[in-house]
């Protein structure tokens, strides 16, 4: 039912908070979501907020959405705010447009999921996805 | 229950996609509605996100209830943000106010529905829009 | 983003109509969901109410979720109605527990996605969906 | 922020998976939530529902909701439908009052978090809460 295997998005949150751990960023909850926007797996590492799952898969959601990294849908926020306003709506409110949601693509290019991380700022938040979706394998596209 | 028929209404899918093709846009959604803001049929070409559904559908309600093609929605929600977004909230949160919703008129210029359509730009999600309406044999009106 | 074709679900919905003008049915809805729930295709027929897009979807979406037909919905619903109601809040609102919504299986028994009929009773809804999945050369699971 | 910690968490979806295999059960999700409700890991094996986050989840947070497994809410349920209806009302559409939603207890019997699980019958799914919960050193109430 998903191409994208519960082994592969352990390995991304693997790689991810070892990402995290090097650069000492502050406590991330990780979500995984497979093509059809619906999560694989997710870790809320210990002192994060509890509303880092919806944050996290609010980006990775947002990113399949638009078939873009979520650093892309926030420079659609600002440009043109009522563009993501009226996707969020229709979404029935599941998108973060901020960096930190990351398109996972396979070898031919295919998107396959996404990976969103919330829990420090935006661009360490991405970084950490970037290296997870590396270390198991794939391309990433933060937008 | 709705003077847009079904017959039409593929119609309108088919020149949109048939006008897809020939500017090379991405895959599409196509939401078409009848004048109720109930929809009549939609079509996702392979490869386009899962949110296409909701996002061509948002424009097409939008465009139909404030009676003007979204292109001008997109120009209300730029002068009067909170205009569009409570427009929006009343609705359930059913509108993207962004062109690329589509006025369907007949040839006493009544409205009987509109077209919505998301994948690309939203400049050629219109042009695919009025391209199908005009190939049914209606007019367009994208705001 | 998704292994069911559109020309694979416009086949489907040709071949519910199909039986559906056999039987003599009323005027259909039918929507054609991926296995992940998102609508690929829906055509309503001339007449048909206007929530027969969400009526279809629902039950299409109700046994992906669960993996069954919607006829074990149905069943499931009679027996313990606050396991569906529960499963129905926790989806948010899309589920229709009725027969009519029915598995698309490919050849390997995989699951690839459901159509959902709505505007007859749901014994005739189910058998035009049933003649829909196999006229496209697929197996059908009702439940 | 939660005394549950993500090294438990992850200890007793591992351990549940571990009773699935051994069992032989379909493909499971199980959603381990802290004792504010909170996601603290989620894990969907290859071949399950998309709707398994909300369905193990629904059944975790109900627990947690009333301060009693899910099998004492299906109890609720049967006697006593508006309760559970109401319950769930409040919570935002938020609970499955199903068996398969677990207490996690600290050895002073304090509840520090809960497990849900969905993907084979109640039963089971409640069966492979507790050996998770076992697993990680700590008692398990399923209601």
């Amino acid at each position: 039912m998903t191409s994208l295997t519960l082994a592969t998005a352990n390995a991304i949150i693997e790689g991810a908070f070892a990402r995290g751990a090097e650069l000492g960023l502050k406590p991330l909850g990780v979500s995984v979501l497979d093509a059809g926007g619906h999560l694989v797996a997710f870790q809320r590492q210990d002192g994060a907020s509890f509303l880092r799952p919806q944050m996290s898969a609010g980006k990775a959601y947002g990113a399949l959405s638009i078939g873009a990294g979520s650093r892309r849908l926030e420079a659609f926020a600002k440009e043109r705010p009522h563009l993501m306003a009226g996707v969020s709506d229709v979404s029935g409110g599941r998108i973060v447009a901020v960096a930190g949601g990351v398109l996972i693509l396979n070898r031919d290019g295919e998107i396959v999921g996404a990976v969103g991380i919330s829990g420090d700022t935006s661009d360490n938040d991405e970084a950490a996805a970037v290296a997870g979706i590396e270390a198991a394998g794939f391309a990433a596209d933060g937008g």
